[in-house]
C-alpha cells in the first residue's frame, strides 16, 4: 500500500516533518510520501488560504492518482476535502475527520487544541458540519489562556491548554488541531494522562486500512462529478 | 445602495437573465449589477466547479469592493461564501442561505426543488451545515420524479416536483434550488398555492437591507483574515 | 409598500420611539406606521402579558389588514406570532425571528442581550423553538453581570454585557433583545466592533422585502385557519 | 388530592365526557372535576382558538386555585400551558406533554394520531418544542389516509391510521392526539397490540403524583411572573 | 396495585431505606416492596457493577412477575433497563428516566446532582441517550465543588452543588442523581426554593399510574424478545 | 501487533468464519485470534443475549489482556462495549461503531442492512446513542422487503435491501449489520456499486491502528472504574 500525504501548504520544512513522522509510524507496513502543494500559501489559516491551495492540491491528486493507493489531506481544517473526494476514485481521508472520529471511540468527549485563537470558530464550524458537536468538550487555543509569552515553549502552551480542557471542560481525549506537530502527541500524552491524537497518524490508519480493504469514496451521488 | 450580484459561473446568458430579474425587483429602490465570473465554468455543478470559480469570484469582489455597498453570491449552493465573507468588509449574502432562512419565516417546513438529482446530497449537506434540517421537508429534483422526458417544459417539471413536495413531504414553502429561473417563482406560486422563493430576490432583500442598515459581516473571528 | 408595526404593548412613548426609528430607516423606500396595542400591558414581560396583548393585536391586524402590505410584531419575544401569521394573508414578521436569523448570516454565533435576567430562560425557549441553538453563543442580561447600580446608564450596561458575550461566549454578532432601543445599536456597534442588530430594523427589511416580492405566509397547513 | 381538569373549549358534552373518564380512572384515589372554559370556542383547532381560550382558562385557574391541588389542561395541543404554569404555584400538566413523555418510557418511538390533517404541522411544531422529535415515528390523521367517508366510525379511522403508523412508520406506542376520546384507547389497544395513550389519563397520573409528592412548577425563572 | 422496586445493588440498608420512603409515599394508594439484588455489588458505580447486577435483576423480575403489577429500577443510572423492559410484559420504569422526564414538566432546565464526580460523564451519556440534552442545565457532583471535607454533611454538600447549578447553570429543577437519599429532596427543596426530585418517588408515580391505566412496555419491536 | 477478536456469541462456526476472514485481511500486518464467548448464547439477538454474554466477554478480556495489544467486539450491536472499554487499558473497538464511523468518511449517508427486522429499532437506538442519526439514510432488514422466501439466498436478500436503501433512502454506503458475513461485502459491492463495509474489517483497521499508535481508551472519567 502506497499513501500520498498532501500537505495543503507549501512549507518544505513542515512537509519534511510530516513525512518523517508518517514514515516512522508506517514502518514497513506501508509506503508513504508527503508532498507540499505548489502554489499554496506557507500556512493554511484563512478561508482564502484554503482556496489558494485548491488548484495545487487537485493537481497533486491527479498527477499522483495512479501511483498511490490512498490519499491523506494533512491540514486539520480539512481544506478542500469534498473536492478531493469528488476527484478521486480512491480513499481520501482528512486528518481533521479521522482524528476527531477516532477520538469518539477513545473517550466520552474530546477537545481540540488549536494553534491560534482565530481558528476556534472555524474549527467549531467544521465540527458541526461533521455532526460531532455532541462529542465535543471544547476547542481551545493556547493564547486564549494568556500564554502568549511562552512562544518559545510550544509544548508547555499545549500542555496548559490541554490541562484546562480536561479539568474545566470535561475532555477525555485531546486532538491536536494542526499538522506538523509530530512528537508532541506522545510527550503531551505522558504529561496529561489521556490519549492525545495527531491527525496525520489517525488519517494514515484510516487511509491505509481503506486501501488494504479495497474501499473508496462512494460515487453514488455527493462525490460523483459525472452523475 | 448599489449591489453587485456575483454569478459564480461564466455563462453570459444566465448572467443577463439574473440581472434583468434583479433590476425588475430593485426598481428604483437600489441599483444592481450582475457580473459573470471570469475563468469559472459555464455551470456550477460539482465541488470542482466551485473551486474553479473561487479565484474569479475573489477577484470580482476585490475589484468592485469600493464601488458597491453589498454583494450577492448567485448560485444556490452558496459556493465560496465563507471566502467571500472573509474577504469583504461589507455585507455578503448567499442566495441559498437567504432563501432558506426566509422560507422558515413563511411556513412550517420548506422543500428545495433542484435542477438535478445529483445535487440532492450536496444540497442536504449545505442545509445541515446551516442548521436548517429541522425546517426541511425535502430536497427534490424533477428527474427523480421520472420526468426526464419533459426537458422541454421546465415549468411542468418543477410544478410536479413542487406538488409532490407539498402533498407527500409536507412542504409549505418551495425554494427554487437554482439561480437563473426568474419568473418561474411566480408562475409556480400561482399553480401551487404556496410561496415559491427565488434565491436571488431573497438575497437582494437581505443584502440591500443590510447595506441600508449599515451592518456587515462580523470581523470578530471566523471571517477575519487578520485576526 | 406600507408596513404596520404592531407594538404589542400599550406604551405610547415606546410606540412613538419605534415609529420614529422605523421611519428614519424607511426613508422614502416604504411607508411605516407603528400602533400601540389597545388593552395590552405597558410592557410585555410575562407569558400573561403576551396573552393579554393577543386580542388587541389581532384586532389591530384585522382592522388594518387592507390598508397595509406587511406587518411587523415589535417585541423581541415574538408574542402571538403564530396567531398573527394564521390571521393574515400578508407577510407577518417578528423582530425576534428576523434579527436572530439575520444574525446567522453575519457571523459565526450571536448573543442576545436582554433587558432583564428573568427573560433569559424564556428567550432560550424561543431560540430552541426556532432551531437556532446551534448558532447561539449566549443570552445575557445586564443585571446578571452585577451592574444593577448603573440603571441610569443603559448603554453602559448593554456595552458590558455585549463585551462579555464577545470575550467569554464567543459571540460575533449582538442582537438587542428588546424593541424600543433605537440608536443603541449603532452606538454599541461602534464601541463593540461587531454588528449589533435592532430587531425592528431587521424585521422591516424582511417584511418590506416580502411585500415587494409578493410573498406571504403559506396557507398550506400550519397557518391556515380554514384548512 | 383534588385535581381540576380545565377543558380549554366550551363544549359541555366533551367536558362531561372527559370528567366521566377521569373519574373512572381516579376511582377513590383522588377527586377530579372537569370544567369547560367560559368564553372559549366549542373546539380548539387554530392558534386563534387557543388565544380565545386564554382569558377563560386563566380565570378558571385563579378562581379554583385554592380549592385544588393540581391542574390538567385537557387539549392535546397544550394551549396556553406556559401561561398556566406561570400563573400557578401548584402543578400544572398538559395532556400533550404528559402523554408523549410517558410514551417514550413505553417503547422505541411513538406516533400521534390526530383528528384532523390540518393539525399535523402544528402538532409537529409542538413536538419539536418539547425536544421529542428523536422519539417521534410520525403524526398521522385519519383523513390523510383517505378515510373521510368513514366519519360514522371514528374507531375504524383511528385504527387504520394507527395500523399504518405501526407498520409503515415504526411506531411502537400510539398517542391519541385529542381529548374527549375516552374508551377509544382501550379498544384500539386491543386491536393494535401496542399501548395506546389517552392524554387525560397520562396527565392525571403525573398531576396527581406531583400533588401527592408536593412538587410544583419551579419559580426559579421561566415561570415566575414576579422575578 | 402492587409495585416491586428492584434495588440493583445488594445493600440491605439502602434497600430498607428505599422501601421505607416508598411506603411513606405510597400510603394506602398502592403496595410496594423493595428487594435487593442477589449477587449484585454493594453499590452500582461502574459499568461492570451494572453488568454484575444484571442476572440478579432479571431473576428478581422473573420470580416476582406474577405477583406484582409494575416494576421500578431504583438506581439513577437506569442499569439494565432495556433488559428489564424486554423481559417484562408489565410496566418497568427507571428512576433516572422518570425523574428527568418529570423535571422537564416542572421548569425550563434541570440539573442532576450526583454523588460522585466519576459518574458525571456516564450520567451525561445517559441523558443524551434519552434525548434530554436540550433540557439539561448541568450534571454536578458535590466533590467537584471542592467540598470533599464535608463528607459528614451530605445535605450541605448537595445544597452547595444545587445552589451552584441554579445560580451558575440556570437550573430551575434539581434531580437527585442517586437512590437512597429519601428525605434529602424535601430538605433541599426548602433551602433551594426549587423543586428537588427523588427518582424513586417519580418512578413510583409513573409505574403505579401505568399499572392503574393498564399499559405496559410495547412489544411491537425493540423490547420484544420473540419478534 | 496482536489483536483478539471477541465474538460475543458461542457459535464455533461463526467464530471460525470471523477468524478466517480476519486473518485474510490481516495478512502478515498483524496477528489475529478470534474466540467465542463461553457461556454466551449461540446468537446475540436480544438485550438478554447481550447480558448473558457479558460475564464471558469480561472473562475473555481479562484472561487475554496481557497477551494482546487490542480488542475487537465482533457483534454489530456493540454489546457490552462500555464495559469492555472500562475494563481494559488497551484499545477496544466495536464493529458497529467502527463501521458506521468509517462509513461517514466514504459518502454522504449510510444505510445499515441487518439480518432481522426485529433488530431495526435496537440498531436505531444504537445509532442515536453514537450521535450518527444525521448521517443515517436508513436501517433495513431483508425480510421487511418481503423476501422471506429467499432464505436460501442470503446474498440476494441483502442485495435487494441494499438496492432499496440506495435508490429509495439515498444511501451512498452500505454497512453490513452483522458479523460473520465475510465475503458478502465484496460480492455486494460489485453488484451495488457503492462501498459495502464489513464491521470486523473496519474494527480491525481501527484497533490495529490504535495499537500501533500506542493509544487506548481514556481513563479520564467515563471508562475509569477506579476514579
Amino acid at each position: 500500500v502506497r499513501i500520498l500525504i498532501i500537505n495543503p501548504n507549501s512549507d518544505p520544512g513542515m512537509t519534511r516533518k510530516i513525512e518523517e513522522a508518517a514514515r516512522a509510524f508506517a514502518g514497513d507496513a506501508f509506503e508513504v510520501v508527503c508532498l507540499a502543494t505548489p502554489g499554496a500559501p506557507r500556512f493554511i489559516d484563512t478561508y482564502e488560504d484554503q482556496t489558494l491551495a485548491a488548484p495545487g492540491m487537485a493537481g497533486l491528486l491527479r498527477e499522483n492518482h495512479d501511483a498511490f493507493d490512498a490519499f491523506v489531506v494533512a491540514c486539520h481544517c480539512d481544506p478542500n476535502l469534498d473536492l478531493m473526494k469528488e476527484i478521486s476514485r480512491k480513499p481520501v481521508v482528512g486528518i481533521g475527520e479521522a482524528s476527531m472520529k477516532m477520538a469518539t471511540m477513545l473517550g466520552h468527549r474530546f477537545s481540540v487544541v488549536s494553534t491560534a485563537a482565530r481558528s476556534i470558530p472555524n474549527k467549531e464550524a467544521l465540527i458541526e458540519r461533521y455532526g460531532l458537536r455532541g462529542a465535543l468538550a471544547s476547542v481551545r487555543a493556547p493564547e486564549v489562556e494568556g500564554l502568549e509569552g511562552l512562544e518559545s515553549d510550544l509544548e508547555e502552551r499545549f500542555f496548559r491548554a490541554g490541562r484546562a480542557a480536561i479539568d474545566e471542560d470535561g475532555a477525555e481525549v485531546i486532538v491536536l488541531g494542526c499538522a506538523g506537530l509530530a512528537g508532541l502527541d506522545k510527550r503531551l500524552e505522558k504529561r496529561l494522562g489521556v490519549p492525545v491524537l495527531d491527525g496525520v497518524v489517525c488519517a494514515l490508519i484510516v487511509a491505509a486500512g481503506m486501501a488494504r480493504y479495497g474501499v473508496a469514496t462512494s460515487k453514488a451521488g455527493r462525490y460523483n462529478p459525472e452523475a
